[in-house]
C-alpha cells in the first residue's frame, strides 16, 4: 500500500486530535504531536509515529496524566526545577526552554532540571530549539533500565542519551545526539522477530556473558558504547539526569511503552550557555566554523547530517505517512 | 635499585623547589607540584612524576610562563572566564574552584571557562576538590590533536577527557574521569618501544585504515572509544572546552611535552552544581547512595576504585619514589 503524502502541519493536527480524544489537554496534545512529527520528519522513526499508539494508551490508562500542567517548583538565578506532573515530557521541556532563554543570557549559564517526566524522544529536538534561540546547550536524560554497570549482570542504567547543540551562522545548528548503548535495543528486537543472530558486542545475556542470541539478549542487558568507559558515562548521565533532578532512577522507572503501572517519573537536565561572552568567549561563531570546516574539508561528515537530509526531503516532497499508521491515528480519534 | 619511600609533603616540596629553580613563582610551583604528586599517589603515573622533566623544560624555555598570574577576565552571576596567562593549568584551576564555590551556591549552577591554559593532568583531582567542598561538578578539557573525526584521516580532536564528581556521606566522593580515546596514546608508544604489535581497534594509520603496527599508528590517529559515537563526544567536548572558552582548538594546540614552540593555549570548562535544592532536588545524598549500592551489591566496581586503593596504599606505606626520578628532580634544582 502506498504511503499518503501529507504536510507536517496536517499530520500534527491529526495526531493532536487523537491525543485529545484520549483525554490529553489541547496544549499537551499539540506539544507532543509536534515532537513526534518532528522526529518522524528527521528520520528518527523510533521517536516518531511508532510512539502514537503507546502514548495514546498511556493517556487513556492515566499512566500519563493528560491534563498535566508542568510548573516551576524552584527558581534560582541560574537554575529552575520543573515538575512535569507525570504528563508527557514535551510540555515540560517547552517550559524549560522558555525559562533557559530568560536565565542563561542573564547569568551566563543556566540549568533546567525536569522531574516526574516521561519519554522525551529525540533530545536533538530540544537542544536544537535552544540553538535556534541563540544558546549552546547540553542535555542528558535517563530512561528505563537497559544496561548493567561494567562487570555486573543486572540492568541499572537506561541507554541514557546525551545531546548538544550550538547555533551556526547561515547554517542549521550543529546538533549531536547519541544514546550510550552500542546499538539501540530496537535492533535486537528486530533480530528476534526475524529469527536472526545479533553480532557479538551488542548485548549480554542474563548471566552477563556476551551473546549472539537476540532472545537471550532481551533477557539480559545492552552493552554500553565504549564498554567500561561508556558504562561510566551512563552513571554520569544517571546522576545528572535523575539523582540531581530528583527523578526516579532508571532502575526504578517503568516502561515508556506499556500502558499499565505507575508513571516512569524519569528526569532530564538541560544546561544552556550564553554565547555573548565579553572576554575570551567572544568570537564563538567564527571559531566554530573554523572547527567544523576542518572536519568537512577532509571529507568527514558532521553529526546530524542524516537528520538534515531527511528533513530536506520532507520539505521538498511532503511527509510520507504509512496507510496503516494513518488508520491507527484516525481509529484513536473515533474510538472514544 | 630500590625506590625511596617518602611522605607526599616531602616530595611536593622537592618538586616545587625544582620548578622554582626553573623560574616558576612559588605559588605556581607549589600548586603544580601538589597536582603531580596527587596524580602519582592515585596511581595515575602518566600525570605524575613522568611530567616533571618536561614541565621544567617548558618553564625554562618560557613556553610555560612561570610567573603567570591567572585572573578573572569576565564575571557574571553564574559564569567566570579565567585567563591562565599561558602558565601551568593548576593555578588557574585553583582560582576556578574558588570562584565556583562562591557562585554555584548563589546561582544553583555556575561555570568556569579557562583559556590560554596547559595540560591539566588528571581531571579527577579538580572535580574531586569541588566535591570535597560540597558541589557536584562536570569538567571537560581539550588536549593536543590525536583523533580524527569519524570517517576522516587527519587528527582534529584531542583525547578530550570528561570528568564528573559528586560528594558522598562518610565516603570519598564518587569520581568519574575518562578520556575519549579507546586507549591512551602512551600504550601505543610503549608497544613501539617494545617492538610489539598493537591490537586492532586502537589506532588508524595516516590513511585512516586500521593498523596493528604501532609506528604506523603513531603517524596516524587514535580511535575514539565507542567509534563514531565517541568521535561525536570528542566534538562536543571540543566545542565546550575550546570553542566556548575561547581557547585554541586541539588541532592548533602545541605539544604538552616539547619545550619549544608557542604555548598550547588549550581550554578547560568546569560546571558546578549546588546540591542544596529546595524542590525535588533535595535528598541528593540518599538517592546517590541508593544508586551506588545497586552497583556494588551486584559485585560491580564503582569508577575510581583503583585510584582510591592506590591512595590508601600510599597513606599506609608512604610514596615510592624511583631513585632515578628523585635524582632527576634534584638535578633540576642544582642545575640552575
Amino acid at each position: 500500500m502506498a504511503d499518503t503524502l501529507m504536510t507536517k502541519e496536517d499530520v500534527e493536527a491529526l495526531i493532536a486530535k487523537a491525543f485529545e480524544a484520549c483525554g490529553v489537554s489541547q496544549t499537551n496534545a499539540r506539544s507532543t504531536a509536534r515532537a513526534l512529527v518532528a522526529a518522524e520528519v528527521d528520520g528518527q522513526k523510533g521517536h516518531g509515529f511508532s510512539r502514537v499508539a503507546s502514548y495514546a494508551a498511556q493517556a487513556r490508562s492515566g499512566k500519563v496524566k493528560g491534563s498535566a500542567v508542568p510548573k516551576v517548583v524552584n527558581r534560582r538565578s541560574a537554575m529552575v526545577e520543573i515538575d512535569a506532573d507525570h504528563g508527557f515530557a514535551y510540555p515540560a521541556l517547552d517550559l524549560a526552554i522558555e525559562e533557559l532563554c530568560v536565565l542563561a543570557p542573564q547569568a551566563g549559564i543556566a540549568a533546567a532540571m525536569v522531574s516526574r517526566s516521561h519519554h522525551c524522544g529525540q533530545l536533538a529536538l530540544h537542544v536544537e530549539r535552544l540553538a535556534e534561540r541563540g544558546l549552546a546547550s547540553l542535555m542528558v536524560a535517563n530512561t528505563p533500565k537497559a544496561m548493567a554497570p561494567w562487570g555486573g549482570t543486572a540492568a541499572i542504567f537506561g541507554t541514557n542519551p546525551i545531546a548538544f547543540a550550538a547555533p551556526r551562522v547561515n547554517e542549521p545548528p550543529l546538533v549531536i545526539d547519541l544514546s550510550l548503548s552500542k546499538v539501540a535495543r530496537g535492533k535486537v528486537m528486530a533480530a528476534a522477530r526475524a529469527g536472526d543472530a545479533i553480532p557479538e558486542g551488542w548485548a549480554l545475556d542474563a548471566e552477563g556473558q556476551k551473546t549472539t542470541d537476540p532472545d537471550a539478549a532481551l533477557q539480559g542487558t545492552m552493552i554500553p558504547m565504549g564498554d567500561a568507559k561508556g558504562a561510566a558515562l551512563a552513571l554520569l548521565v544517571e546522576v545528572l539526569a535523575a539523582t540531581l533532578t530528583g527523578a526516579n532512577a532508571s532502575k526504578d522507572a517503568s516502561s515508556f511503552f506499556e500502558a499499565e503501572g505507575t508513571p516512569p517519573g524519569v528526569g532530564q537536565l538541560l544546561i544552556a550557555f550564553d554565547l555573548g561572552g565579553q572576554g575570551f568567549g567572544s568570537g564563538f561563531a567564527a571559531r566554530l566554523e573554523d572547527l567544523l570546516t576542518s572536519i568537512t574539508a577532509q571529507g568527514a561528515r558532521l553529526p546530524g547530517t542524516r537528520r538534515l537530509a531527511a528533513r530536506q526531503a520532507v520539505s521538498a516532497q511532503g511527509l510520507a505517512v504509512p496507510v496503516q499508521a494513518l488508520r491507527d491515528i484516525e481509529d484513536l480519534t473515533s474510538a472514544v
